[in-house]
């Protein structure tokens, strides 16, 4: 069982856009380039982000995306709700109710014990994700990613930005 | 992201077999119309719970799969970790050491922001699993399931081994 990437790079993609400067945002086609990855793959990711609001779409010359909401009341969980769904990973198909000892549907409990463990693990993978916030990873990374890495990276934006503004 | 539902099979079985008398087994295809599902799926789960010793093959004219270990031992996180693998669900591919921002990669720090939230919510959920163990939901099963349905398990279990015992 594994999360789609796309998941990674709207995380990766959202704590880029944290960071821009008030009224600016970014094309697809230069978040792809910011992270090394396809742009058709993550266009697909941030279209994701955006039917659930983390992200919106600008239009004209000035066009891209930009956060729709802050970063502090965007969560990981959010992001990958938003890319993988929000069902649950498991699925219980009521194998208690069927065979030899079947009795009638009514007579059960509501939830099968093996189904209700298994719900209450997701409940606390769900918890753990969403109390880590856009903003918190945000945050992370300028206290963590190395200083070159930090410089490198503000020069790519402020040049991307500034050949938008005045191409 | 879906749960193989050879993982919600699978810990049906496991609680069957853990209610067993001493010295007793079943074959899959007993276990298949028991739980009233294929015979040929569920082998392939059979085989992945062998496979990590949760149960074991007895060959011979009594044979079929029993319980590898004590029921107390065996978690529903042995269950899942047996069919779907241990393989963490987020998988870093270390996008943040692509692009037009990479530096060297010993400079950054050993895991990413968002990799580690998203493996601190998975030990959660695994915490949560290892903790739900076979012979838990056997004893859940004989408490809460109906009566009538436990009467009718138990005549087809005793008719069924004593089948095999007699033929």
């Amino acid at each position: 069982m594994r999360i789609n990437e796309g998941v990674e790079w709207g995380a990766h993609c959202a704590v880029v856009l944290a960071m821009l400067p008030d009224g600016a945002s970014l094309p697809a086609t230069r978040l792809a380039e910011y992270h090394g990855i396809p742009a058709p793959y993550l266009a697909k990711s941030l279209q994701a982000l955006m039917r659930a609001g983390i992200v919106e779409s600008m239009t004209g010359r000035h066009g891209g995306y930009r956060l729709g909401k802050p970063a502090s009341e965007i969560s990981l969980l959010d992001v990958f709700q938003a890319v993988e769904g929000d069902d649950t990973f498991f699925r219980c198909t009521e194998i208690r109710r069927q065979g030899p000892s079947r009795v009638a549907a009514r007579a059960y409990p509501p939830t099968c014990g093996i189904a209700a463990a298994m719900w209450r693990a997701e409940a606390s993978w769900r918890d753990e994700l969403s109390a880590v916030t856009v903003r918190d990873l945000a945050v992370q990374v300028m206290a963590q990613a190395p200083k070159a890495a930090i410089v490198k990276g503000s020069k790519w934006l402020a040049t991307t930005l500034a050949a938008r503004n005045h191409p």
